[in-house]
């Protein structure tokens, strides 16, 4: 079990964590429906550098659109995406940390409205098509090879020991859900995530369906994972993991006053076998180093990243 | 099994659904994952007259605000829970027909803040104490013991098919969910229903914690149901029950163009064992007939209604 973790405290302190919680007459007991896991999924279970794979969908939606329309190419964010402006981009980012909302807003508009009025399961086979047929333009691996092995494998261990683990993502939940069983063991049902509005509408033959709309219904980040946690599952999960900034309300929730929990934060500090970084994740990296979470160094703890 | 049902053509076609979809070679055979079942639950899986279960729990809470500031009395709607003025709360529903959500308005504003505030947790506590010590004020039974025998049969049967059964109600989720695994057999991640937003908040010593607002998340009830389904399971369910016009859209986009499914409609017109109306279930009542949907006709396909 967990072959791609090395002999570490970090994969000792998940082993000791699973054996406390299922061993009969353990203090830590817990029934089976009481073990249930929280995961992360952009760089907690597939890489999200150089940016979130659901990214790279989203503009080459907006690049085809200029294809169709090429007046839409004088606007943003159409303009920035069909001229690789990363520029704007990421200023539109830096801007919101700085408090100034507007290219953010503009960029957020173009994505939402870039599948609105399409149907739940075309979008689906999109998103599917897409995730099989695109590669990671750094790592130069296909996406869905750059789920991590020990992650994987995490997930297949806490199955075997009676654990339900869900998706609790920042990406969008219907983007991640066509793969999630094939690629974590995780089925459409425990995959919890951001989402835009969904319309009912019947055709002219009465044929009901649901549609995309382009108006954000939940973007599953920060204290709102908790919410959709209680929403979604309705109990306190005993196991968390992500890697950034937005996960550590889950994670403090998670292990609050709960001796039998734990709590694994993905550090990405090994720069050779995929890129490293720490932005985004200063306060859970705080957090974890207080709390005394485990932390999954890619570097020292990880035997094996991606496998083919 | 289901030994509460009359050996009539309603129980003739559930069991030859489940068989269809079951049976190994079956044309119509489903794979357990793809055998999803949704159930409405007030007046399809527990009684919902004189009124819905949750209103006497709202309105309990309303009385008690009422003692503890009596000057709250002189205002709507807690001044017609206290003086039982049925015409005011009735009117309201009435004027809401009508195109006048005024006094709609003011009652639901009320019952929302009912419970604003509360720990989620603390909330599932009154909500399961409320549930096992209230009764039924026309069945002089307790509210628990006003769940349907067969429908409760039904559920069971279902599993021990292989199916997973969904509880997708227009009343409270987290006021169902306290009992639904015990009454129904249906775990808390399985119960979607209408929803407050929740506020996370650290108090003063970091605890974090989810409360309720009084402000209305989602009200689960009609096409919402269909848009709630897929967010909340990601497939199409197979069969769908359900009693009341809300519940046509989950029906209806359950069954469209599928041959593998089935909706079931029960219909209250016994009158002696429990109350008879067909107000609000008039379309679905008509649709079912058009459609060939399967009636559950309480009078006639079911021998026992309530079990002590």
């Amino acid at each position: 079990m967990l072959p791609s973790w090395k002999d570490s405290p970090t994969r000792t302190a998940i082993v000791d964590f699973v054996q406390r919680v299922t061993a009969e007459g353990s203090p830590d007991h817990l029934p089976p429906e009481a073990r249930i896991a929280v995961f992360d999924n952009d760089g907690t279970l597939w890489c999200e550098q150089p940016f979130p794979i659901q990214t790279g969908f989203l503009f080459g939606k907006l690049a085809e659109q200029v294809k169709a329309d090429p007046l839409l190419g004088a606007k943003q964010p159409w303009k920035a995406v069909v001229e690789n402006d990363h520029a704007w981009l990421g200023n539109a980012i830096t801007k919101h940390y700085g408090g100034d909302d507007s290219d953010l807003k503009v960029m957020a508009a173009g994505l939402l409205s870039a599948y609105a009025g399409e149907r739940v399961e075309d979008f689906a086979a999109k998103a599917e098509a897409f995730l099989r047929n695109s590669e990671n333009p750094v790592l130069k691996r296909p996406n869905l090879k750059t789920a991590y092995a020990p992650m994987r494998e995490l997930l297949r261990y806490l199955a075997d020991n009676g654990f339900t683990s869900y998706i609790v993502s920042g990406g969008g939940r219907d983007f991640i859900r066509p793969i999630a069983r094939e690629l974590y063991g995780v089925p459409p049902e425990r995959v919890v995530g951001t989402s835009v509005e969904l319309e009912y509408r019947e055709d002219a033959e009465g044929r009901p369906g649901l549609y995309h709309t382009p108006k954000l219904e939940v973007f599953d980040d920060g204290p709102t994972k908790v919410a959709r946690i209680w929403s979604r599952i309705g109990a306190r999960p005993v196991f968390a993991a992500g890697n950034a900034n937005g996960d550590l309300p889950m994670l403090k929730a998670t292990t609050w006053d709960a001796p039998a929990s734990l709590a694994l934060v993905v550090h990405h500090d090994d720069g050779e076998r995929e890129p490293a970084y720490t932005a985004g994740a200063e306060k859970l990296l705080q957090a974890a180093n207080e709390n005394g979470w485990a932390v999954a160094s890619v570097k020292n703890d990880w035997t094996t990243v991606f496998v083919d």
